[in-house]
């Protein structure tokens, strides 16, 4: 079985340092957010992860969960660990305090959540819903809804689930036909089945709250005709209890390749008469909900990509340290742990440095998310509610991608033991198959960074971002120690300049262009990296001359930051050399002819 | 479950044109080898392939082998084909005549392994070591013994194994301490256990011929000290018949990831008193015999990426052609399956391209090997054996490296039925993860490549295939339409010059060089993919200036070297970019700061 720890200091250097969790901690509504309160609750949640959660994980995997009948059953031990989970108020930690939650801000639930999807991936996906059901809820129900639901979801009384693919609707949520036929005045009939529902059914709660995408028998075709039902598993009685059982049913789960402890059910509405749900928000305006959701579910997943490759290094370091094999390469002794041969500790390096990259963004990215909603100067909130738009499909695509290559990495680490199932490591490589597909696949985050994100706007708001990058370069062109860095950033700054300057020059082509869409996710993933590592270098060289001391642990970060310059960022330039070149052949090539 | 069909089309057009399959058959010893009899070979197999083979690889997954005592059981239906495959002759079709094979060139039987391998290599593993066997046999076995056993491991009527690993020793083959005792005058009782043994055990065959390796009690420590011997799972009688139970059981055997269809055995060698084994070669020499048949096997390994690859890449395109989802990016238009997007386009013609320039470099390969071994020509058989001694550690680790990469996209075409398993693309995806690691893992094909293969010899053959390079990309500048390939591989060869210089001039920095092995392999493998490719399109476009009538699939032929220039050949020079940057930042990094 595989150790977890919480990386505490890392998660604090870059909370502190890259995402200024002091200034974050003024904004209004985010007082709560004291240094001391945050480490407090890392520490307490890094127990939880260690404890509670990742010893389930391989078991889970193991057992995984079985349909009897239409019951769903979890994995042993999932329910008591829901129960803990529940009861220690995890699931509201950044959610309304007028619903139960404590409000805390994004920057300090995501290190958070972090920890759970490292731990257990397929059991932190259920609270999860409970947190993307909770701020859909907020965006577009009435106040009886939210007065009905909300207190039972915040708590994880009840849990929830997304209901949106059906088999030939899955990126294309047009092709919807999930229909709903109005009943009485508040409520309608629900007819039709969706599949790949994550914990689409289970007896973890007492109940289980759906949101569904379907359509009114007035809809408009396509998107504009998708309209958002909530649909309990259980009626509520007069007590507002869980009471008559509505006509859903689960009549399949999926065999998957991974996540095998969190069930994929496919469910049946209607199959008695219709469902019984109630509209949430105006009718045909589903997707507009989905779509404000959309950041916040792109981001837990690109966090997913952070976590599976943290635990994944995580083992592969612990292997590399304790399996004796070989001769060191230079001195010809005998007897020493792998992770003195070159390779295994650039892969280890490598791991790292991807690992410090992804974090700093994500984390960087969620202070974003809490200026742009709590910011007061409105260009301030702004500014970051663009860099989020713009950069959402990057910090998904990417490092779900990354978390991806980390994971297959780690099984490198273990050699023939990261093919036997026994080591765990397998399993997070199985486990992680799903993120680059689940909330919309690479291709989709690439076509929308593309085509929404830069070309609609004209490349506005990635050249803001450039100049930001740029003044980062700049500030370390000022320490003679990080002139190599600030040369390296620079070369990035300039590749993405050239990139949308390519871009918006070859508007018109549109084939060729979004040929080129995910090259240019990988690039923008790059440099965005590479920024946060010049970022990290920076701050680790002002604590040294502050006097910090660390200074071991400091200038490790400093190399790091070399490390994945030398590594990562020349794959950014292949990536606008692909880009550049490869669309236009791709145009020309007969798909006919494969 | 998914369809296979050898591509023929390809195979033909790379045996004839990058493999002068013409010019093998004119060797002495090859002569059988014309075009009519390889091409009826190549369409038998690939019907076995089809309609054999292929079926049992998805319920070979899902049922897996079991162990019930010490029997080892295969999956339902493995009996029936081995017995159809053996009686087909299959195993011997490039084994010497003298006991039984066909003694086809190896150019004639890696198309048609790599369609054992696409169909089933979970299956294909079983007489793969036979041929293996036979190798390791032929090379250092007594006359007396071939006389014995070579008969039966050629026709299949027996099985094979190979036993190096052991729990303590799995790359370093130094670490072995499976020992053998003299008993009488030729005969040995082996006493230790060795895992990871592929059908180390089974009943799928009458009789299991094991190679072993282990010391002598006279043995010198470390690899000088290793000697092999030959252990059959039940004794001869007089007839030569399998008559009394040798001292061998297996103990385990593996829960693995993928090719669960293939038993991976832990066996345990005289636990009552001895297992009865013979001396193959000198005492202490076992390794050299296994350097021998090492480019052999790690050809295999490489053909096994380019075979799953193949069969993940026939998937995908199915499926990119049946499944309708979203619209039409130009036009708007509803209805499309969607290979129209232009991002599942590029995967699939990524993945067309890579294919291609594997079976260019391995079949190009196979017919080094051929002229290494044939050619009357000392000068020509030389330069062959150096170009296979050079770039084995190449097709293995890049190979493998790419295969895995294409199993990975093709589930990203599937999406989310990618995940699951029954679309059978996962089982592949699982399968392949092995490749990269058997045989020796990427890292140590890299170290073999730089240390062995690059530095000790000064670069001599690098430069010399450089030159072979250089040779094509001035052929191809010589067709005004091609020029824009002859300048791609033109940069290429100047790739690998840079890099041949760099590594000689700093030949002293151990720890730094090898730290960038692995970028320096990936750099190889593309750079003599490119190579590939653009022999391939000059090929292509030689036949459309005949007057060739496959002219759409010939210019598309063109097109995909385009393809892989753009997308491959700026990945080549950004892993130079690392190899002369990341090793000295890396050997500053404190392991203990990880």
């Amino acid at each position: 079985m595989l150790d977890y720890q919480a990386p505490l200091r890392d998660m604090q250097f870059i909370l502190e340092e890259l995402a200024d969790l002091a200034a974050i901690g003024e904004l209004p509504g985010c007082e709560d957010a004291s240094a001391d309160l945050v480490s407090a609750v890392l520490e307490e949640a890094g127990k939880f992860a260690t404890g509670v959660l990742a010893p389930l994980n391989q078991a889970g995997d193991q057992q995984g969960c079985r349909l009897e009948g239409e019951r769903v059953i979890a994995p042993d031990g999932w329910q008591a660990a829901y129960d803990q989970f529940r009861d220690a108020g995890w699931i509201g930690l950044s959610l309304p305090p007028e619903h139960g939650g404590q409000g805390l801000p994004k920057l300090v639930s995501t290190p958070v959540w972090e920890m759970w999807f490292a731990a257990n991936m397929a059991f932190a996906m259920l609270p999860q819903l409970n947190v993307g059901q909770t701020e859909a809820l907020m965006i577009a129900a009435s106040e009886a809804q939210k007065a009905t639901w909300l207190g039972k979801i915040v708590s994880g009384e009840w849990a929830a689930t997304m209901n949106l693919t059906e088999p030939q609707a899955g990126s294309d949520l047009a092709a919807t036909r999930m229909r709903a036929e109005p009943e009485g005045e508040d409520a309608y009939r629900l007819f039709g089945q969706k599949i790949f529902i994550s914990y689409g059914e289970h007896e973890l709660t007492p109940n289980i709250v759906h949101l569904v995408l379907a359509r009114l028998p007035d809809a408009p075709p396509g998107v504009k005709g998708l309209s958002l039902f909530l649909v309990p598993k259980y009626l509520l009685d007069d007590q507002g209890e869980p009471g008559e059982k509505n006509d859903i049913r689960c009549i399949a789960i999926e065999h998957k390749m991974g996540i095998h402890g969190s069930p994929t059910c496919t469910l049946s509405y209607g199959d008695e008469g219709g469902a019984l749900g109630y509209l949430v928000g105006e009718p045909h305006q589903g997707l507009a909900t989905m779509f404000v959701m959309m950041n916040e579910a792109r981001f837990n997943v690109g966090t997913q990509g952070l976590a599976l490759g943290e635990r994944a290094y995580q083992a592969a370091l612990a292997y590399a340290k304790e399996r004796v094999q070989g001769r060191d390469i230079i001195s010809g002794e005998a007897g020493k742990p792998i992770i003195h041969h070159p390779d295994v500790k650039r892969m280890l390096v490598s791991m790292r440095a991807r690992l410090m990259a992804m974090r700093g963004l994500l984390y960087t990215a969620a202070g974003w998310f809490d200026l742009a909603r709590h910011a007061t100067d409105t260009d301030v909130a702004d500014k970051y509610r663009r860099y989020v738009d713009l950069l959402m499909p990057v910090a998904k695509g990417w490092c779900t991608e990354v978390g991806n290559d980390l994971c297959d990495e780690a099984i490198q680490v273990f050699g023939g033991m990261g093919f036997v199932e026994e080591t765990g490591i397998a399993q997070l490589f199985r486990d992680a198959r799903v993120i680059t597909i689940y909330e919309g696949t690479t291709g989709i985050q690439a076509n929308d960074l593309l085509g929404r994100k830069i070309l609609r706007e004209n490349g506005a708001t990635l050249r803001e971002l450039v100049a930001d990058i740029r003044e980062t370069a700049t500030q370390l062109g000022a320490h003679e120690r990080l002139g190599d860095l600030a040369v390296a950033l620079h070369d990035q700054a300039t590749l993405l300049d050239e990139t949308a300057d390519w871009l918006l020059a070859h508007k018109a082509d549109t084939a060729e262009l979004y040929a080129g869409a995910v090259p240019l996710l990988h690039l923008l993933g790059i440099a965005c990296g590479a920024w946060q590592m010049a970022r990290m270098a920076l701050a680790a060289e002002a604590r040294q001359e502050k006097g910090d001391d660390g200074v071991e642990y400091l200038q490790n970060l400093i190399e790091l930051a070399r490390f994945y310059m030398a590594t990562q960022a020349p794959q950014a330039r292949a990536h606008g050399h692909t880009l550049r070149h490869a669309g236009t052949v791709l145009s020309r090539f007969d798909t006919g002819a494969l």
